[in-house]
């Protein structure tokens, strides 16, 4: 069985990232969506609700579980028998960094393989971040995340404010 | 059955190419090599040669096919049964041209997505161009090549001169 | 009255170029686009064909003018009064090479200015020669150009095979 | 009547955004220049500061005014009825954060365009933050920004020290 | 004689960072490891601790000379009367903001030239940030710091902890 | 002797050219402007023509030298016991392929180090390619080659045409 990991910070899942996962999903028996809790971040929604808003977003793909994971993701691959890493391209500046993550990893575990899959045309202008810029400022976010990542944004800031 | 497809010109074979071929032959059940013919271009190697030159390379890794075909790749890939289509990346300066084919290829089939695998450090700066300007200036190939391609050029080089 | 001039080689245009022209035109008082001759290329549609494809193209627009010129830009936006130049931008790689002609371009008329307008997102993967590649397989252009260029494309292949 | 944004954080502005309203001005009828207000940010000038800076800068430009807005730029563009949105290019690392906000910005209020304007070759080098960086070291920032500015900047910093 | 400088901050001295030690001290007459002191930074090492750490990774040059300095890097290599800057090249994301500080740098003391040496293939992915990072998990970087260096760093974070 | 090389093409010397030799010049005892051979390049220019032209260029500068070589650089370098290759570099363009020429030459000779000097800002946007175009057209040459390269660059086109 190959098992593939997708890691990431999912504050919040985006659409960009769902197109990832259902793509990613066909290609491999297993796909982990994998939020990497780092403590030194300040993050909108907690270790918790990320999983759950993956959860919904994903619960029509049988073959994708949701994990979390502190730490190194070449353990956690390790540890989940994963033999891929996938990670979605967008930008020339994701590029480089991403190169330089692979290539590392696979010298501290080269029992699994990164792989780049570039993003959808039309989400290749998305990321969390900016998701949560417009969203802070009350503009339009329903063409970026699922109905109910949009939905959960909405509640956070309002708290907020 | 899943089957990936590393396709390219392959004028010829270098080390980096075999890297992106042992690698990608472990995570899919079965990896076709195959020469894209160009009627427009004057390659070193004809058709023939760069598969036999191929096959000699990957005559270890059992479920490694090489094949060639004219025309394009989405046809081909449909016509395989692949659903995989493998490029190596080694410079920014590729990944655009990449994502932009990858984009195009989608669009044309999209029942085979594009993955991108990160071209070892130690080939990154490794091309067939490159290699075939140092062969011709009688420079030393062998740590960029396969050992019986390394023949193969200098026989072609002598032929030439 | 501001006059823009859209340089390029329109061989032959695609729905992208037409894309740049649509919204271009909003923005300035009257917009030429401009076939840009270059002797020492072998385009696949004649300068007078490539003119006739735009100016079917652009025939609901009513301040968009269809032209071409031999030599130097500058020299052609003087002639015409225009003071900016309008560029599709696609692409880092596209990036660098403009901003250099532009650079230079200033330099020797610092009366027309060249502005760069990103391409939408869903046509960033197009290009002349991409186009041209795809429809001399035989694979489908009909996302890609208007159905009049499609057309011609068609009669042109079929001519030389 | 052409009314152009052309938004930024100006803390303080350079010779650089200088000539981007200089040159902008001559294409446009009207030309805004827009101060960012972000509360998350700690800027060295104050909102109105900063305004005042860029008037005493502009005073010869008559077609020119200077405001501020919080919240979204797209937002802001609609309610001054601007159709164009001027952003200076320096770099490639500018260039795919601003394809990204450009193309967001269109999706979110597509009356109105953004277009890059390269920004002077002897300027190319500069930034508010490497001029501000020189400044609290006692370096020299004559030829980076205008003078008003230099001695607003001594002013700030000897308070500081 | 001919001064280098090679400037950074050195929190800790890589395999990388000690590669353009090696081949730069190799060039020039004399060649100063100088550690760029900035308060508002927060570093792992003190600039002592740091100074040490890089003294004992080069006690077999003896051309090699290691100082410290706070304020604008122009002032000290004027300082030290040395008419050369080395930055070592890893990525074209270092590339630009380093163009960038060059060009600035010559701006404000033309006797100094800032020269670029590409990092070795093998630790083209190396930088002190992605160290700590691996280090503070508990990861391996006994590939990519001198053996002392890891040494201080365990003992670092087994304090932190 | 510290001997440093500083290949190319020259076909013809630009200012850019002439700007990187000035100030390498002052940083090694000896600088060998050395034109590179192609013979399946068709120059503007003969290989004598071009050493003539920048002999007559560089003549104010004591220790630059002027030589044309075939074949690969690295046994130039040898022969001539270099120590140091200069390359320009104006953009992210020039600057991937150029680190892989680096790498190469310096997997085939690791006595010669490459190094990068950034080219001065006026001059960026400046090549051999793009001044031959501009000339070509009857375009205004005389801000971008010494005086003497224009003359020369006139008698040739009016002699083709």
């Amino acid at each position: 069985m190959r098992i593939a990991i997708y890691p990431g910070s999912f504050d919040p899942l985006t659409l960009g990232h769902l197109d990832i996962v259902e793509r990613s999903s066909k290609i491999f028996d297993k796909l982990i969506v994998a939020v990497m809790v780092n403590p030194h971040k300040n993050p909108l929604f907690t270790e918790d609700e990320r999983k759950e808003l993956i959860r919904e977003a994903v619960k029509h793909l049988p073959n994708v579980a949701v994990d979390s994971f502190p730490g190194l993701l070449v353990n956690y691959a390790e540890r989940q028998g994963a033999t891929v890493i996938i990670k979605g391209l967008r930008f020339v500046s994701d590029f480089e960094s991403e190169l330089q993550m692979a290539a590392l990893n696979r010298q501290m575990n080269d029992r699994a393989e990164t792989l780049f899959m570039p993003t959808s045309q039309k989400h290749s202008y998305l990321s969390s971040s900016i998701v949560k810029e417009i969203a802070r400022h009350g503009g339009p976010v329903g063409d970026l995340v699922p109905a109910h990542v949009e939905t959960a944004m909405r509640a956070k800031y309002e708290m907020m404010s």
